[in-house]
Order: C-alpha cells, then sequence, then structure tokens
C-alpha cells in the first residue's frame, strides 16, 4: 500500500462523514482490512469520531469498536449520549462489553449499563464486579453445560440445533452440572463422537475436573494454564456453582497486555494507555503527574552539587563529568532493576531473596565498575592531563555503579513485598539515589584531593 | 509456605544431588509445584544443575526442561555431554526442541542433533531453518490430516485407536489434503459429530480454507488471529503442501515474549534474556556492550559543557541545574517514545506519519514545557535571588522540553522505517541528543546573560 493512497483514504472517510453518508462508510470499512481501522479512526477528530459512531446503525458501529483497542473504544463511547453508546454496547459479547466500560469513567459506565436492556446490563455488571485480571473478569460466557440426566443424543441435537448461536464458541468441552448448578464433570468432544446416542453423560465425563475459582489471580491462571494442556477451565463462584469459562487465549492476552501497560509505566505513562487521539490537555496532565514526581526527585539528587559549589568552582572540570556518572550508574542499575523484575515475573526469585540477589550482583558490579571507571577515568586524565583527576572521576563511578547495580537488583525486590509495582517505582527511586551518590562520590573524592586538582 | 520451609526446600534437593540419589530428587519434584521448579533450579550451583540433569533418566530430565523457561533450560543442555542432552531433547515435543535448542549455541545444537535419532532429527532441523517469528518457527506438527478420500468412520476410527497419541493435540478441526499433500480442505470436528460414517469428508469439508504460509510473519499471525476466531490455522508451503499448524496460544505466547525481550531491552539487556544463574563473566561481559556504547554517547553529550567552561566557572549554580534540565527532558522525551512504539505495535500510526505525530506531540511539548520550565526557573530565582538566572534555567528546561518530545515521538518511527528495532535504540538516541541540547540552551542563555548573572 502506497503512502498516497493511504493518506487519501481516510481523507475519503472524513469526506463521507462530514456529509452523512453512511452507506458509503459501510462500504469503505468492508472494503479495506479490519486491522486498518484503528490507524483510520485514529485519524479522525473527536466530533468526527462521534459522528461516525452515532450515524452507523448499532450493529455496524458495534463491528467498528470490536476492531479497535479497548481504550480508543471506551474513549468514543463514553462521548455520545448514553442511549446511542447502550444499543451499541448490547451489540458486543458480555466480555469486550467489560473491557470496553471498564475502560469508561465510572459515571458514564453506570448511565449506559441504565440505558441497556435490564438483563444484559445485570450479566455485564456482575462481572464489571470482579477485580481486574481474577478469573471472573477474564471468564468467556460462551461454552456448551448440560445438566447430569443429559444423554449423548441430547447433546448432538442441541449442537445441530444451535449451530448458529454455538459457532463463535470453544466446543472442545462440554460442562456437566447438577440440578443446582454445581459444576460436576466435563465431557470430552471425543468422548460423546465415539458414544452410543442414549449414552448419559454422567457415565461419560471425567468427574472432579480442574476448575478455578472466580477470585483465582492471573498469575495463578498462567501457571495453571503453563502447566495443563487445555484451550479452557471452568470458573465456579464460592457455592462450586458453575459462572464461566477461562481460555488459555484470554489469559494470555491479560497477560500479554499487563506487560505492555508495565512497559509503558516503567517510560513514565503511569495512568493507562495514552493514545494520540485523546484529547490534547487529557494527555498533557496525564504525563505531567509523573513528570513532577521527577522534578521533585531531581532536585533532591542535585542539592548534592550544591553542597560542594567550593570543589566545583576549584574544579570546574568535575563539571562535565557529573552528568556522565550519574547517567552511566543509571544505565547500570536500570539493567539490574530489568533482570530482577524479570526474573520475579519467571518466579526464578522471590522478593525476600536480598541476600542471594546481592551476592549475584556484586561481582558484576565490581568487574563492569571497574572497566567503566578506568574507561572515563582515562579520558579525565588524558583531557586535563591530570592523573589524580583521572582517578577521582573513575573512582566515583566505579564505587557508584557497584552501589547502582546493588539497589537495582534489590528495589524491585523491596517494592514487591510492600505490593508496589516495580515497573513503575523502580527505575525513578534507583535513579534519585544514585544519582545523589554519584555526585556525592565524585565530588566528596575531589575535595579530599583537591590540592591535587588545582 | 514460609520463608523457612522454602529455603529448606532448595537445600535438600542439593543434598539429594550431591549424593546421587534420584530417586529422592524425582519424589522431591512430584512434591513441589511445577511452577516452583525453575526457582529450586536457579539456587543451584551450575556443576549441580548439570549433574541433576544427568542423574535423571531422560524422560525424567525432559520434563524437568519443559517446566523452566527456554534460556535456563538451553544454558543447561549446552553444557552436558551431546550425547546425554540428546535423548533427553528426543523426549521433548518438536517445538520445545526447537524452542531449546535455537537457544544453545549454534556447534552445541548442531553435535546434540547429530545424536539424536536421524528422523527426529531431520524434522527438528526443518523447522528450525525457518527464521525465528514466522508461521513456520512457531507451527505445531500435533495436528489431525486426512486425505479426501476418507470418511467420517474412518476418522473416528482413527480418533479411537489413536486416542493417546492425539490426548495432546487440538481436535477442533481435522485438515483434509490432497495425494500429493496439498491442503484442500478444513473438516469442524461439529460437522463430523452430526455426519453419517460412511460420508466422504470431501463433501463435508469447507473448501478453500484460511491458511498462512511458512514465512507470514508475527505480526501478520497477531493480525489473523484477531480478525477470526480460530484456535488454529494451517500453514503451508509454497507449494500449497500442509506442513503445520499455527495455535492461537502459541502466536500470543511469541507475541508475549517478544513484548518481555523489547522491554528488557529497552533497560539495556540487549542480547536476549539474563538469568542470575548464568556464569558471572557471561552476565558481566553482556552488560557491557550496551554500556560501553552509552558512555561514549554520554561523553559525546557533556562535551558541549565543556565548550561553555568559562560561563560555567562564572555562575557555578548552573553545574547544579544541567543534570537536572538533562533528566527532566529525557523523562519527557521517553515518554513520547513509549507512546510512539506502544502506538506503531497497534498498527494506529505509520512509520511515515512524522509531520501528523509531531503536530500532536508539540502541544503537550509546548505545555508541559512550560510548566516544568516554570517550576524549575523558580527553584532558581529563589535559592540565588537572582530572576534572570530563573529565566535562563526555565527558558532552557522549556525549549528543551519541546525539542525532546518531538525527538522521542518521531526516532522510534524514523527506527522502524530503517528496520531497526525502536525499543532498543530509542532511547538512547533520545537522551544523547536531549542532553547535548539541553546542556547547551541552558549554557547559551547564560553565556547570552553572563552580566545578569555575575
Amino acid at each position: 500500500m502506497s503512502v498516497e493512497l493511504e493518506s487519501q483514504s481516510w481523507e475519503i472517510l472524513e469526506e463521507y462523514i462530514i456529509h452523512d453518508r453512511s452507506n458509503e462508510i459501510i462500504k469503505f470499512f468492508e472494503s479495506s482490512q479490519p486491522a486498518e481501522t484503528a490507524h483510520f479512526i485514529a485519524h479522525l477528530d473527536e466530533e468526527l469520531r462521534e459522528k461516525l459512531i452515532v450515524l452507523l446503525d448499532p450493529e455496524k458501529a458495534a463491528d467498528l469498536l470490536h476492531n479497535i483497542p479497548d481504550e480508543q473504544a471506551a474513549d468514543i463511547i463514553e462521548k455520545i449520549p448514553a442511549q446511542e453508546a447502550a444499543a451499541i454496547i448490547d451489540q458486543l459479547p458480555v466480555d469486550e462489553q467489560v473491557d470496553i466500560l471498564s475502560d469508561v469513567k465510572s459515571e458514564g459506565a453506570e448511565a449506559i449499563l441504565d440505558a441497556m436492556s435490564p438483563k444484559d446490563a445485570s450479566v455485564t455488571r456482575q462481572i464489571m464486579k470482579y477485580s481486574e485480571g481474577t478469573a471472573g473478569s477474564l471468564m468467556t460466557l460462551e461454552y456448551l453445560a448440560y445438566t447430569e440426566h443429559t444423554t449423548c443424543g441430547d447433546i448432538l441435537n442441541d449442537i445441530q440445533t444451535n449451530q448458529e448461536r454455538y459457532s463463535d464458541f470453544e466446543v472442545q468441552y462440554a460442562y456437566i452440572i447438577s440440578d443446582s448448578n454445581r459444576l460436576i464433570g466435563v465431557l470430552r468432544m471425543r468422548d460423546l463422537i465415539l458414544a452410543k446416542k442414549n449414552t448419559l453423560v454422567k457415565s461419560l465425563m471425567i468427574i472432579n475436573p480442574l476448575h478455578v475459582n472466580v477470585n483465582t489471580s492471573l498469575d495463578e491462571l498462567i501457571h495453571i494454564f503453563d502447566e495443563h494442556n487445555y484451550i479452557g477451565i471452568p470458573v465456579t463462584d464460592k457455592l462450586n456453582r458453575l459462572v464461566g469459562v477461562v481460555r488459555r487465549s484470554h489469559v494470555l492476552e491479560a497477560s500479554n497486555q499487563r506487560a505492555e501497560l508495565s512497559s509503558l509505566r516503567r517510560s513514565g505513562i503511569t495512568q493507562g494507555e495514552e493514545f494520540r487521539s485523546m484529547p490534547f490537555r487529557q494527555r498533557a496532565f496525564r504525563r505531567l503527574s509523573w513528570l513532577s514526581i521527577n522534578i521533585i526527585l531531581n532536585v533532591i539528587a542535585a542539592s548534592v552539587i550544591a553542597l560542594y559549589q567550593d570543589t566545583l568552582s576549584a574544579v570546574i572540570a568535575l563539571a562535565v563529568f557529573l552528568p556522565i556518572i550519574s547517567d552511566m550508574s543509571g544505565c547500570s542499575g536500570n539493567q539490574s532493576v530489568a533482570v530482577s523484575i524479570r526474573e520475579l515475573t519467571l518466579g526464578l526469585i522471590k522478593p525476600f531473596e536480598f541476600f542471594r540477589v546481592i551476592r549475584k550482583e556484586l561481582g558484576v558490579g565490581i568487574l563492569n565498575g571497574i572497566i567503566l571507571g578506568f574507561l572515563l577515568g582515562m579520558v579525565a586524565f588524558i583531557w586535563k592531563n591530570n592523573l589524580y583527576l583521572g582517578l577521582v572521576i573513575g573512582g566515583a563511578l566505579a564505587t557508584n555503579t557497584i552501589v547502582a547495580v546493588c539497589l537495582g537488583s534489590t528495589i524491585p525486590l523491596l517494592l514487591k513485598s510492600l505490593k508496589i509495582d516495580p515497573a513503575l517505582a523502580s527505575s525513578p527511586m534507583l535513579t534519585t539515589i544514585t544519582d545523589m551518590c554519584g555526585f556525592f562520590f565524585a565530588l566528596y573524592f575531589a575535595t579530599l584531593a583537591l590540592e591535587f586538582l588545582t
């Protein structure tokens, strides 16, 4: 697809929306790749996006929301009248309803739910109650369930009759429930295939099947799916009643989303996803909340320099190396942060294993500290032809690298023990401390060696 | 699980290995959670890890490798004799063989393949040839395929006879091939269930089924699975012969792994995963390769300070603010980097859309630049009671914030156009330039206003 063509296309879409040509809009989306939808929408102004959604009939609008990221969909849906939003949301499967409505501001979500058909809304509300990342919030309601009195023939008939409705279901398993809805067994489709039609499912099913609770966490689900080769696992409430099925693919998607969110957080986008299609002021203020904390941390760290102004004015060359020392130690420390976060995620280390981690990290810190300190020290020595300056700068970088890897490797463990997301807070905590220490080591060593530096 | 108990457990394992008690080792792993395996292994010294694997019979050793991350498994397998490694690898399904062997150094992997049974090795070699992240490298060989002449009864019989062997297969679909192995149709299990036994599959199958090529990329696969609700999609070679099936869960896992790797890269772990169980020297040198590039970039950036030594010695307070300005602009720029990388991944922006991104980013940069510049300028003004110092510092931070968000938002697009991974190079490129600019703005503005500052 050429650049020319691409930029033409969304302008055509814009024209169609401005002139209320809903048939052309439908044709436009039908003739383009679903994966391109998000790109087209991102190009439209806020008003046109809202107009577009309202122009389409609810079913087509729902198709469109299905093809774009949830936060982008939520952003549109919360701006249009609740009545119209409800009609569109009603067309989506329950799990997508929940995904989108959870990203809508809570009053907005309530208004939409109130405008939906009470029966549908009550199911959606029920699932929205489960906290994010639990089996309850991840489960689907699209599964096959039969009571224990059913025969294989009954099931085959049911599948035949409802072929259309079941077409999106995973039908590798059917779940068998008691009259009071309690999960009592799982029936594999392959066993059903091979059975006589009048066989009772009760005699074919696997009893006491693996199941999880609505409150089972995402981490536990990842482990369970790692260990078992199932496509889906039934979810029960505290009375052991079957309430849904959590699918492997949904668990993997949730884990994916979490990884992406935490990678955004690490870069300073702290309040969920940001899209450039969001209003300018919202984006600026979301970013500022993080930057203002950072400016305070930075001022605290740099105040160490202010304490040593006399040394600094005597040896102005130090000013060139201070940012290098602080930045390099920050890099070394962030490498340790990344390895610790990864090892925590994989379960290779536990939050209490401080000393084990420091023992493993100390060697790397000492070796890399000496090599980096030697390199930077040489630069300082050659530039000013002063061996002592080289020793001060090299020594400060070496010492601070060791401090940085020890801190970097243990801060994520500490935060994890305190139930704070290590991806969010590790790096700013680390760099504030390593900046302070780096400035301190360089200026303190220089003060000690002052007579040889001037 | 208490701290006490946990640390006892792996010491018991150590004892068992030292005393060659393989039965106790097997019992030890059987009575502990599979998810804990990686944690136990991470605690063992290199020698004990290798001894452990060799002590177990190949099947048990393969179970153990199955339960730990691939890179950790590769690390162990490349250290033991090829003959023994081959016997263990042989016990794993082909896709896991490929995952582990791809992480083993190439000579080591060759030696292991040579020692495997020639038939198995040739399949594994074949799949290892496909480049990483393509359908060929992700596909599984565990699927049901029948020729077009088969009847429904034949398939049911085959499933019944081979129940054991097929137990890990996804049997929602069977693939129908011609005599020359070309993919001609897909048969849904639900259609099979409802059909008469003597029906030819040819009359039941869906013809011209959706399929991908061995070279289809991970990004394309993600899009395809996004658009279609399939569990698996057949993979064909260039002669349209069926060679494998790529499953939704494997595509999601690969996408997950890629996200994690790129989050490690962003923090300076550039050569694949690092585990603290790897040898100390290897870890130190892997990290150094990144740090040494960084030290050069840092020296280049700081050389700007050296050019303005006279200004700096006249107004020593500037030295306190230089690291703050460079760090703060780096933070603002990295926020833009994160948003651009995310939008590129989701397809919301295309690599050529420089101006659109800058237009969207400029407003945020100007607003945040003014606010942050005002804050830091106030700190400078109050500290030294000099309005001009406040203006110089505030102006430099504001200007540099605008530069940083424009650069940060476009560098990932530029790198993407050049086919360089934005996660790897965006941040160091950005911070080198914003450091230089930040130092330059502060010192240049100060030189202009020098008479009011002293």
